[in-house]
């Protein structure tokens, strides 16, 4: 929370919920990295929040762009960043999208398998790829599932594919799962990382870079290491695997740029009891799973709520959204301490709301509009 | 899957997956719960498939309407039915979204607590509720948490309340779980709905209306009873506990109206293992969780899928949308067989997709557009 984003809501007159995002602390985040790991180039994840304020902010302070789909690269080039700073980084693309993409001016692709290899062959004739290898994922909050990477063994078949069809075979990329609490979680991965460096080498393809991911936590309820531990293990473990010849490094930071940045204002729309004898509150708010809070699936993102009567004593209650869907419930598994005087009509403060909320926002659902933002 | 669907994507160009729902089969839908219910009256849950075609088909037809928003109950009146046959169904509202409604003519609400009946006392007053009680959700395949409704003995507090402060205290409605599988599951929540009604009569308070709720299954993969089945379960039930004083009902089919009018269509985008002795495939599909099909969620539903290699030998896949989200996930935990000789570039056809697609589409996210629909 800010100064300027409690300015700009005691302004605020309109109803319903809605997301502002401070630039200041963004650009405060992009050069924390860039200062952590100086010798790293600096990709933001665009579905972090695509928003064209912060596209334009991170492109001036000099960022590079990792995009999921060819309108993510459009944002990106409309935002003042060249192609050349943009990579393709979903593994799973239409073909006609990499044409469109390398028509954009696109050269750097994401691939973890042979077929999708055989598509940028023919759609973007020597392009650089990297291959993304699989990666535990233990320590993050948001863990990741296998669906993005293939096994290291053979991430060294699908480059040297590559580089026997005129495609760079340019590294290997990995991601230690989102909100990754554990700054040695890269030790592992670079591990794997260097065995295919080796491995190609000795087929004779000379791959010159990693892609390290994101996995760089936001602040939330828990405390995380500062990004400078981070940066400091990274290179640390870098310097172990790879010894006098470090290769280039790209960081893929998204909730790690955006998501102290943002607050969403929401309202407390009922308070009630399931019975008489009951004490367990549940608190209804106007923004649920469906309006933005979409990553408090299966409660794994536990945002710090602040409410106008913070210092009062305080009991547990289940936070629910708004609609009509009974999965649209935030917290119940572990019930949220929240103060007993909080009122139907209260203004709450939900922190750390600038990733993953207004694009993970339904279009619709229950006639409810998406989540408003502000970029101030 | 209709002759009138098939028709209508032979002829289709665009890029992209889109749904189609065929209003045939939600007019014979609305016909067949008419008939096996044929002293309940129907309200339509808008927020299944709010499409304005498939509201005026059903406004035409004689439908009432259940909504969760100011939206939807505009919604309803835009596609030509009177607020008389508004029911606003959700227990969460803001005091200003009950005035708006009742601006608009709308006087029948819903209510689970006395704040939320002080609420209505003060936003509509003399207006009719109806308290949701809380019910087990068993046999369902969507089940609900006890987000809605209160313990049966806190209802005839809220009811009486009701009463006291110049509002009809209406009846009682309850919902047994989306997707239910057992018609015999209203008979437990109708014992509890008998005994809030003598308690209430106790009190000098007569109710007149139980809402039965929603819960008809739609077809998926799974075969479900005839609506008919339900029709007599719940015909005996009220019977059972209201001996000759049956009191009017209600039905609130959304899932049931909608579900198996509607056809998705979707590419393969991605065929992958992740190594090489790994049988098992990956089979990515340009849409996923954040597509329109969010309620794969934790894998509740699951959905036939025709591919144009049906009759070829399968084996197991994992299905996963196109997105850069690890959550993005259909089909894991159980995979799903599909034909071996599946390729990238397919097209696919996910049945029993007319409900809660469109809606639960999210806005932009990964800048994937939201999925289109055409209602024919």
């Amino acid at each position: 929370m800010t100064e300027r984003i409690r300015e700009f809501l005691r302004n605020r007159r309109e109803d319903g919920p809605c997301l502002v995002v401070d630039l200041e602390v963004v650009r405060d985040n992009y050069l924390t990295f860039a200062r952590a790991l100086p010798d790293t180039r600096v990709f933001y994840a665009v579905k972090a929040n695509p928003s064209p304020e912060v596209l334009s902010l991170l492109a001036e302070l000099g960022s590079s762009f990792d995009t999921a789909s060819v309108a993510e690269i459009e944002m990106v080039l409309a935002a003042g960043a060249g192609p050349d700073r943009i990579s393709f980084g979903n593994t799973i693309k239409k073909e006609r999208d990499i044409a469109r993409a390398y028509a954009l001016g696109v050269r750097l692709f994401a691939v973890d398998c042979v077929a999708e290899v055989d598509k940028i062959v023919r759609a973007a004739p020597g392009a650089r790829v990297f291959c993304r290898i699989l990666c535990d994922g233990a320590g993050a909050e948001w863990p990741l599932s296998r669906k993005f990477g293939c096994e290291p063994s053979l991430a060294v078949s699908v480059l040297e594919h590559a580089h026997r069809n005129g495609l760079e075979a340019y590294g290997v990329s990995f991601h230690v799962g989102s909100q990754q609490g554990n700054p040695e979680a890269w030790d592992q991965a670079l591990t794997a990382a260097a065995e295919v460096f080796r491995n190609c080498a000795e087929r004779g393809i000379h791959l010159s870079m990693v892609n390290l991911g994101g996995g760089f936590p936001a602040k939330y309820l828990k405390e995380m290491p500062a990004v400078e531990v981070y940066g400091n293990a990274i290179f640390q473990a870098l310097r172990r695997h790879f010894g006098n010849a470090i290769p280039e490094t790209i960081i893929e930071p998204g909730r790690g740029m955006v998501g102290d940045a943002g607050v969403i204002e929401a309202e407390v729309v009922l308070v009630s009891t399931k019975s008489a004898e009951e004490t367990l509150r549940w608190v209804y708010l106007d923004i649920g799973k469906f309006g933005g809070l979409a990553e408090t699936m299966d409660e794994a993102i536990r945002y710090p709520i602040r409410t106008p009567r913070d210092g009062d004593a305080v009991s547990d209650c289940v936070i629910a959204g708004p609609t009509c869907d009974s999965a649209d419930v935030l917290y119940e598994r572990e019930p949220y301490a929240l103060p007993v005087s909080l009122a139907i009509g209260d203004k709450v403060l939900i922190e750390g709301t600038g990733a993953y909320t207004t694009t993970y926002s339904a279009v619709a659902f229950n006639g409810f509009p998406p989540l408003r933002a502000y970029h101030i």
